[in-house]
């Protein structure tokens, strides 16, 4: 079995309003001088084993189907290791 | 300028429908046998240096507000390094 992280966030100039309404929470809850950005984070597992070819697909298929590439932009595509949750 | 990440998972018994459709979504695509599991991931600006205290903050921040620990779990929080966007 393997797994993989894909990570993905708004692009920089897009406005991020969920990230500021955060950014205002934390704030309130004492947390201040935080500027927020909001994303996403895919955790694919496959049958078999880690492989290139499978890695391949992984990041084909995050800019396919996993990251809207109008607005976000796929920051990351790695086999997780054992111990990520 | 000081930049963190913090990443967080559905519990792993928590039904996650949205990874469900995403693996459905994927295998219409020709991406298949992929189990997904979607969370979600933040990038923090701190003003000032990394510091542990600021750290010790972010953590606190998360199980507090960026995550809901009754359904997710909390799986990273540490500082990014200058290449991360």
């Amino acid at each position: 079995m393997a797994r993989y992280i894909v990570e993905v966030m708004p692009k920089p100039e897009i406005l991020d309003p969920q990230g500021k309404a955060i950014g205002a929470g934390l704030d309130r809850l004492g947390f201040s001088g935080f500027a927020v950005r909001q994303g996403k984070r895919f955790e694919l597992e496959h049958d078999g084993e880690p492989t290139p070819e499978v890695l391949e697909q992984v990041k084909k298929a995050a800019e396919t189907l996993l990251a809207n590439t109008i607005i976000e932009d796929v920051v990351g595509v790695y086999p997780a290791e054992d111990g990520a949750k």
